[in-house]
């Protein structure tokens, strides 16, 4: 049967990336607490296609996922891209996966449990000489106005918001420290399940605690460049490796340096008082 | 050539609904203050399909809607959906309209103005005997949680909400003053642009008047309930007819009864403690 | 500590429903091939609020909801709105759970497997007396225009379309005999992983099935009302009862009447010579 | 009034972006055939904030942005983002205003007009020195599968996709005539209303011309590469300056070079036998 995509190009472009969107998975991620979680992914699939050749061939990308979807840590899922760009004989394979994480959360006073869910991406680009690795979280809190609280009365304006951070790390590290780190950074975290007792609680706590989107994403900032891994952090013993799940991990040491190469900061306020939102946006590239 | 849709259907299955779906067009509907505003609108238009015919032919939606789309009153709406019924030979034809619709809204105090956008559906159903008229309106506000504030000796949680309003009218009403009895019924509206004036006042305004999403439906179903058309409502003389745009309206006695054959409110709160939301709906249909 | 949603309300508004929207929980559901299947839902959760009370109490939807994700058979979950309803004291009580349902599918030719995703929802009303529970289930599949076909010398314009059915049983019926159903309706059915002999399968396949949205609708609606539930489509004996992970469900007898009290089917097809959507819808309620 | 957002700030974490996002406005924009077109946006706008400064004072954005709303030509936009970098005393503004673009598009051969929606982003960044300026346009369009044509006795599969081109321009240019660009890459154009011979023409012309993404992407760029503005494509005389709506505009000589500083292509294609999407992106940045 005719191979159309294998044809010879003569148009002279290269494609930075050709591939597939919008692939809807059951994938099984790394959890703190459990080992292992078993979720709903997004995923998105490419190479780059060198100007010489017709097309890519699509089927392969999702043969492919499909042998890695039940262990999909972040070591896995690089491989998973390594062995995409080496069967469709690219320089450099291209994936991201979105999926809902789910933790259980203990309300603060009645310490009722009930679930949370926090977006998460996976991005990977892998060539022959190197690959990077970044994971993006989105953690719901609460922020109360400092302006607000300042200028009247009584009361404060207080809305929902989104923090997003996205990390690029070489080491191991939990998605449940990052988000632990976002919660404390906002105005109040938020709960499924607030009895009353609870509800008295994040309420004072958050008129205790105003912040703008400008100081959220400073707080976490100055709580990312100072994170470290090893420790409580992993769970495991800092300077060694770990194995979880199957895989092996290398555990920086105890007070290690940053252990995020880089790493974006970002908040959206969903403000009570307007129709449009508040943001803010900060990134940390090593130099300062 | 041949024509498939008008083939006869032996599969003895009548089709209650058939046409188009998701077609983007700008569109021209009615203002309280400029007599009209330009927007831009996504429509359904359907047509049921008796038992005996294979298809129906979809591009006479879109000639017949592609007439009106200029003028879409109230009234110029169900005519069009009259003129798609006849032309399709169908018992009954269903549309809906979704639009954005923008006003300008002072702040309360230092009186900056800013446009305000409130997501709105036409719907209408017209068959050889009847037709019947809905209007929807969701309109942002803000919240102020009572329980949060009785139990919490500072501040109480608040949050953007969304009230939506359908009504099935045969009288003429301006969208705006649906708007501005939903506004009245929160704990505060939202603006675009507010001064730290502003910011105070509203602040304030909200703590003063806490609401559960229950209670905003209540004082929204009883506005309504005693909303009168006539005088200001409409800026016409109350018991004659009214011409808007180029179309003849009839425009009820002042102080004549519920305008609105049936209407229901939903309220949802995106709570700022939770991740997830707060709601409450009910319905009027005449008898209580 | 006072208990403002438990104060009387003079308003003399009763509200048909009050809860909580937009839960995000990991869920268990049934699964013909594996017995359960871990994924993630979105959850709504309401009761109907009598005139006299101020509020309902949105925490107890969570902790009762909370105590069932992990097991939400259809049966599980009456149980568990009827759980909600008791401890609301309300009369009735509503719920919807929405999630992708995932399953695996051979390529038609060279059998290689791919996972494919499916939104279900269910939706269940519980009061005293008596209950209802639908199912809904979101199909993808190709069609190709039987006009495009019998007007062109070459080709037909064909698409990707979505075929939602929606189903009220009493019985125990599998999702995957529902997904069975829609797609042999189809011009074909979609697949996640497609190698070339595959592709041409599927091409010459839905060239020579030529279906409208209307043309769909009506043949999912004629399988539905022959559907027999029994023998193969459960896997259990006809006539008895069947344990399926820890519930006791009747299956009917072979041959027995239409399992369902009444079902919609739709189809929405994304036309590939449109920006717009072609639609079709019909119902049956057991008279005709 | 206590000013919060002025206080300084110790914390030393300088901000990239800070301001409002999803502002939902009318916005009048520059039209080919009608001089200029009302439609809705939705506008995100940011300046930077230096380490020293706690909060930036969003009111003043939209009291900006509400000057400029009933006129954003591309020149107005960077006009606009320069006095918000001025009156927040910025290093660097940003702005994006996204809407739908209505365009008149006549049937093929029937000649049946209706109006196609084209999704349309402006991108600013404006600081002292120097602004870039960038319009995205995406475009529906028909693919036809080359490898399926070629493998199959009969049909070949097609589906809607969308092809965003992003531009980098100083000169003037039509959106309109991007999209013509766009379509001309495709298998086939899409239309509103399509009469029978009307299907029948682009069901044989996207079958005569099948396009893989990775070829519709290609196409758009080597058209792109050889756009030439002047002439036809302004309406206006080459070499000359042209006022448009108020404005004066520069109008490159005709025959100049590629009047895109950089550009991307990208194309999503609904494949019409996966549930999954095929995509292809490319950029030119003035070396190849």
């Amino acid at each position: 049967m005719i191979d159309i995509q294998n044809q010879a190009d003569t148009r002279d472009v290269p494609l930075q990336k050709v591939g597939v969107k919008g692939l809807r998975y059951p994938v099984q991620v790394l959890d703190k607490t459990f080992k292992t979680q078993q979720t709903s992914g997004v995923v998105d699939l490419f190479v780059n296609l060198p100007r010489h050749f017709k097309g890519t061939h699509m089927s392969r990308f999702i043969e492919i996922f499909h042998k890695y979807h039940k262990n999909v840590s972040m070591k896995q899922f690089l491989a998973m891209l390594d062995e995409i760009r080496r069967r469709l004989d690219a320089e450099c394979a291209f994936g991201t996966l979105a999926f809902p994480f789910f933790m259980e959360k203990q309300a603060p006073v009645s310490r009722q449990p009930g679930m949370m869910s926090y977006e998460c991406t996976y991005e990977g680009i892998v060539s022959a000489e190197s690959s990077r690795f970044y994971v993006s979280v989105a953690v719901p809190v609460a922020t109360l106005c400092p302006c607000s609280k300042a200028i009247s009365t009584r009361g404060a304006h207080n809305q929902r918001g989104i923090v997003r951070v996205t990390l690029q790390s070489t080491v191991f590290f939990w998605i449940e420290d990052i988000i632990a780190v976002v919660e404390q950074a906002a105005s109040a975290g938020l709960y499924s399940v607030l009895k009353r007792s609870d509800e008295k609680f994040v309420t004072e706590q958050a008129y205790d605690n105003p912040r703008f989107v400008e100081d959220v994403v400073r707080e976490v900032y100055i709580a990312l460049r100072n994170f470290r891994c090893g420790g409580d952090a992993v769970r495991h013993e800092a300077g060694k490796s770990a194995e979880i799940s199957g895989d092996t991990f290398s555990v920086p040491a105890t007070g290690a340096g940053v252990p995020f190469r880089w790493f974006s900061v970002e908040a959206e306020n969903f403000e009570s008082i307007h129709n449009h939102n508040a943001y803010a946006y900060t990134e940390y590239s090593g130099q300062e």
